[in-house]
């Protein structure tokens, strides 16, 4: 068993919208991704999703609101709920979320990653 | 749904070992808490318990090894594994655990905090 250290893990890979795990708990991964640009608007039917933002400005796109993260602050998307990030510069963010939970929930598209690098 | 401001969540309690909610997830509540001390050797039979430091140093004895944390990095404690959380200064720490977890696991004591506030 060993500690994770956030940064150490976010040297190791510079790709935009590719989530790489670094731990998992009670059948969820934690994750870490960078990104920059605009998402896809999808939804988890069944999973909440939390994005803890480590630095940069994440927007998270709701459809009736848009929250605004700086770093070390959370949000918590609940399951059915339609989101887009939205990265203006880039951003890295720890993500927590069911083993289950595709990156793009019901969109799938060519942003969708099935395969997970475990970092 | 509104985001969750860290710092200003924490500046909210000054009390020591009384984690407050901050949100929930997929059966799973995110805590903070402030620590100071020596807390009870104790183990979690079902849950796997994360912790995440925000600032301070924070040591985590197993029977075998000592993970000394510091801010922005994170330990995953499986279920099973006997613990003790150490914090010769003051700690600020996130902890994300099943409700279902009891913060002394198998060791009730006086530490035992069953009610736990959310802020």
């Amino acid at each position: 068993m060993e500690k994770v250290i956030i940064n150490e893990k976010l040297a190791l890979f510079s790709e935009h919208w590719k989530p790489k795990i670094v731990g998992e708990l009670n059948e969820q991964y934690v994750k870490l991704a960078k990104i920059k640009g605009e998402f896809v608007w999808h939804k988890h039917e069944k999973e909440d999703e939390m994005f803890y933002v480590l630095s940069g400005e994440l927007k998270i796109e709701l459809r009736d609101k848009v929250l605004t993260l700086n770093p070390n602050e959370f949000a918590i998307i609940p399951k059915g709920v339609e989101h887009r990030p939205v990265a203006i510069d880039e951003v890295s963010i720890m993500i927590i979320e069911p083993m289950s939970t595709l990156n793009t929930g019901d969109a799938e598209s060519e942003l969708t990653v099935k395969e997970l690098d475990r970092i």
